[in-house]
């Protein structure tokens, strides 16, 4: 059911979705209607329905969506139904919050190292998770197969630490640095850029 | 020509055109076609110029579109014509990075205060900016008008923190606490969830 293509936005909005699923679960409800998903995360309820019709036929009309298999679902679509390892290379102010970062772990991505070419820094520890010298970045990245790398450096080093997470196997790059990355087309990348955010306040708040 | 409905993805995008056009004037390139614009940001140039036709005719056909025109244009739409002050709650690990992300400060967002309720954070500055006593928070925003609100407190104390920059009368709120915050109607609001970044990858990842 993953041949078409599948717009980003579907993917972010299936994300929330399952987090409202989460809580749904965590307080007992069994069943729920797209409507009602709709009104929980202030979306439509043709959105959900159409965002769900990509990957097949969920609910049962008039009873709605069973509330754990939907997510089971949505949480298998979206590569979560297993832990991912991740590292964070640069343990300055935004890799040590991303390190210490709850919402990742609470979605199955657990830093297991973070890296960084400070030696005062190296032997520390962030929340627990030990940070290492970045020569050891490739050799641990390959003895442990972390599929995931973190980049939080400046600038001007991301495309070096880029290459070392490359060259260890990593299959997918999340880039804070803001600044072009290239990798090889087999790896996926996503760049952050956190005013991205703030834009859209206010672009809304400009409409008014 | 505000008043159609235009997607979020499409705002995204527009602040991502607006980089890349950045970096087209530093490099003292005059005009740009949508095929270019594509190729730079890893487009499509029909996304490109239906993205733009939101918000009228810029381009000439043949020719393209002058850079540094078409920037202030998506500039001025994304509501990023005038400086913005914001005023940080929470010197966290999240709130620390945030104060320093040099990310927000090139997009004309201005980080004026943080604000903490650990005494022993208050007084001391983050890369230059104050922290103060969030008891002191209502009383700042009101008086510097600021209007946007950055939230980055643990989830059990964000309501509480929305509520006193409401009442100060921000006119926005990024929410960076995993919790679902409640606003008056006229306030804009905007969750952020970084591990929505990492299942997009996941995503991408297991369509492989």
């Amino acid at each position: 059911m993953k041949t078409l293509k599948v717009p980003e936005a579907t993917v972010i909005r299936l994300s929330v979705y399952s987090r409202y699923l989460n809580q749904l679960q965590k307080n007992g409800i069994k069943s729920v209607s797209s409507g009602e998903i709709a009104e929980g995360i202030n979306g439509s309820s043709a959105q959900v329905r159409k965002d769900l019709a990509y990957f097949g036929d969920f609910g049962t009309r008039g009873v709605g969506y069973d509330v754990s298999d939907l997510n089971r679902h949505i949480i298998k679509i979206l590569g979560l139904e297993k832990e991912w390892k991740t590292v964070i290379i640069g343990a300055g102010n935004l890799g040590a919050a991303l390190t210490q970062y709850k919402g990742f772990q609470e979605r199955g991505f657990n830093t297991v190292a973070v890296f960084d070419n400070d030696i005062n820094k190296v032997g520390l520890k962030l929340g627990g998770i030990p940070i290492y010298p970045i020569t050891q970045a490739e050799q641990f990245v390959i003895k442990e197969e972390v599929k995931i790398g973190i980049v939080a450096v400046p600038a001007r080093y991301a495309q070096e630490v880029v290459d070392i997470l490359v060259k260890a196997g990593v299959a997918a790059i999340l880039n804070f640095a803001s600044k072009a990355i290239t990798v090889p087309k087999h790896i996926e990348v996503r760049n952050v850029d956190l005013s991205v955010n703030l834009e859209i306040l206010t672009f809304n708040m400009s409409l008014k």
